[in-house]
């Protein structure tokens, strides 16, 4: 029998997850990964976290090496290679190596399209600074750490308040540069609800970061060195800078697929339940898919880590002839600023109104663990409600300590359809350092039964 | 139309949460409370956080007390006040008022028994030495704090390593007390696998406690002074004491409920779905009553907080006139000793074996979070799955951080009956510092899922 070839293009989570995944399915499979940048399998997620010093090796963000992949799946991996082309009718991709610039074509039986997203630059004056960085890949991270470590940068502009902005306001918060966040839109966060997101913008003031939300960005003026020296809003607000980082959102990367004539849908490139494209020798995961939303039942498109990683096994499982189904998102996420963290899963209470539900919100004020323990924590927890089935809809949880607990429990009920009267009735884990004998989740679950 | 007479016998968690539940119900309802002890509504599980310190406040402890319960809810609320007879013909209770002996009785419409569980006293010789002290109750902990303050013990032993035990382990550690612990069964925490107390054991080990396990005491010498003075096994080891508390377990407190002739399961006081005894006018709730186990669907004992509260809910609500379902106790439970947290929800593996269920473990090795990120903690994980179908069982989580979340999660997926791949497919919350792409969850379902 003939050694099925399995081609991935992009070997970060998805496509790195695709492959492993594949080589432990079926380990005759000929499996060839394809990354355009110098390092597969890194911690994307983590890359703040070096420029902050709390990751003291940066060898540690890169997860598994070209040779790791050989010798442990015998999967064939190139750096700085880059496919220009799928070419569906020979079965084949025409690839070039960024180091020298050859071109070559690569066969496959089947196709795993890990394009991930790309950087979104909008036409704004200036961007294209000497000293305007973003921060999506380990070159970036490095070229930020150089210029911090070489030009004592003391003011920096942050340009988009969404999860990577405020994470980077975070960092150089710690490293002691004093930061302007610049958001278009009248929030931070603009994927949380204002008043839970609210709470991260005082948190954020209380810290000393100028906040320019509600405004958007005119221009970057640079001076003779081509350096940008000042951000300047549309409403005639501005901040003189030494240094900008541009984290104003990604977008799903399906050049090579549209060019392909793959089918694109409303957010990305189109996936059945198994990965699989509109060409059924063509698996697609991560961030350049679109994908189930588990409460709307509608597409969504979820550009995280967690996903990526699960569909990318989903893809190289049934690329490599197994069969796994995926199910969809909760577009579950976390982020903290100084150690409040914000975190939301299912339906914001923004998007039951798009939605067009018949909802209701219940909010409640709750702590970490019992109060009578010194460093109990104020939680703020929030809920989405369809009214009359009290179907749990989403939630979002704000608080130092405990969040990321509440909102994992949340998912978890979210997953198994719960409503109100479930989540009153969940037994929980009681000890006074880490809840209440009922607890936020319970009094939710409560307040909602009782109002719904 | 006649105001309903409801009366509540104990005052503690269970009892109080009826009575607050009652009232809200049915505000015209006429509810007394009756506590036998000095206090109502006092944070029991907070008692040994008290004598380590970490409660500065000891009146945070009392939750409500009597004229809260008056003035807020309108219940007539009665300490030191002992329910010696439950005249069920009649319809009324006798009761002792213990600062003076009077005794007088009080009818009622609804009886609600709340009378929780009584220490178990095994006949240990020098067991009622005066300085062999228990921890239930808030004069308990008045006690043992005289105690320590007054007679400096340098050495102590508890007895019995359930969580009582644990904890007070911990507390006299943090007050500088050499102490050990005596266990008759084989390991710390039997409730658990011993392959994850084991970890509790090591850690206790690591801070200096002595471990006397699978060996019975035999007896405490005492001195002249009415002391005790050593720990002695029935293997013949021994341990000089200044102190002893004795955590040896508890029992239903079932006196009242068995005298008035009321049905007595194998365990504890038998109640229905909306906590009603077999006379439909007496309603029961906390420790004092055997409930269904959500896994196995048969009765168990699980005398804990949390499923107290919520009992004393549904018994508050139906004996008002409301409807208000149980649903039954997953045992979630977690204790941790300096810092290092053991959780538990639903079966272990030794029940599993009980039960003469066909089910198979998972264990695995995770991280609180991203191992790059600085303060990683490691987390052992065990859960159980029934053989073909893959549901879960019960799972149990070691750790220093996170292990609460992760239990909750799981406490949470056997509620819904999830299976291995459903836990796989957990959209959970992730950032480095919270999680991994794929938590731990997720990889305990890709194994059991690939292994069932």
């Amino acid at each position: 029998m003939k050694r099925v070839r399995i081609v991935i293009i992009g070997g970060v989570a998805a496509g790195a997850s695709a492959a492993g995944k594949a080589a432990r399915t079926n380990p005759d499979a000929h499996i060839t990964m394809l990354e355009k940048g110098p390092y597969i399998s890194y911690a994307n997620c983590g890359l703040p976290y070096y420029i902050s010093g709390e990751i003291p090796d940066r060898g540690k963000l890169i997860i598994r090496r070209p040779e790791d992949m050989r010798k442990k799946y015998g999967i064939e991996t190139y750096v700085n290679t880059e496919v220009i082309k799928i070419e569906r009718p020979a079965k084949k991709v025409m690839v070039r190596d960024l180091t020298d610039n050859s071109t070559r074509e690569i066969e496959y039986d089947k196709l795993i399209i890990a394009t991930g997203a790309k950087t979104f630059r909008p036409p704004i004056p200036g961007l294209d600074a000497k000293n305007v960085f973003t921060l999506r890949t380990i070159p970036d991270i490095d070229a930020i750490e150089k210029y911090i470590r070489d030009a004592y940068p003391r003011r920096a502009a942050v340009l988009g308040a969404g999860y990577i902005g405020i994470e980077v306001v975070d960092v150089l918060r710690k490293r002691g540069i004093e930061t302007g966040l610049f958001e278009m839109l009248t929030q931070a966060l603009p994927q949380m609800d204002p008043d839970m997101s609210k709470y991260i913008e005082d948190k954020m003031e209380k810290a000393g970061i100028n906040l320019f939300l509600g405004d958007a960005v005119e221009k970057l003026e640079t001076d003779t060195a081509g350096n940008a020296v000042r951000v300047v809003t549309k409403n005639g607000k501005s901040m003189d800078v030494d240094m900008v980082i541009a984290s104003l959102g990604v977008k799903p990367d399906v050049k090579l697929a549209k060019e392909a004539g793959l089918e694109i849908g409303e957010y990305a490139l189109i996936t059945d339940d198994y990965m699989r494209t509109s060409d059924p020798d063509i698996y697609a995961a991560g961030d350049v898919i679109q994908v189930n939303h588990l409460v709307t039942g509608k597409p969504t498109w979820s550009p995280l880590a967690g996903p990526a990683n699960l569909q990318g096994k989903v893809a190289g499982c049934n690329a490599a002839g197994g069969i796994m189904k995926y199910r969809g998102v909760l577009r579950t996420s976390i982020v903290q600023f100084n150690g409040l963290a914000i975190a939301t899963t299912g339906l914001t209470e923004k998007e039951a109104v798009k939605e067009e539900l018949d909802y209701y919100p219940v909010t409640i004020e709750s702590t970490s663990n019992s109060n009578y323990i010194t460093g109990a924590k104020p939680l703020h927890i929030k809920a989405i409600f369809m009214r009359n089935t009290q179907r749990l809809l989403g939630a979002q949880v704000v608080g130092e300590s405990g969040a990321d607990k509440r909102i994992d429990i949340f998912a978890t009920a979210l997953m198994a359809k719960m409503n109100a009267r479930d989540l009153e009735h969940l037994d929980l884990a009681y000890s006074p350092q880490y809840s209440h004998s009922l607890d936020g989740i319970n009094v939710v679950g409560t307040v909602a039964g009782d109002r719904g």
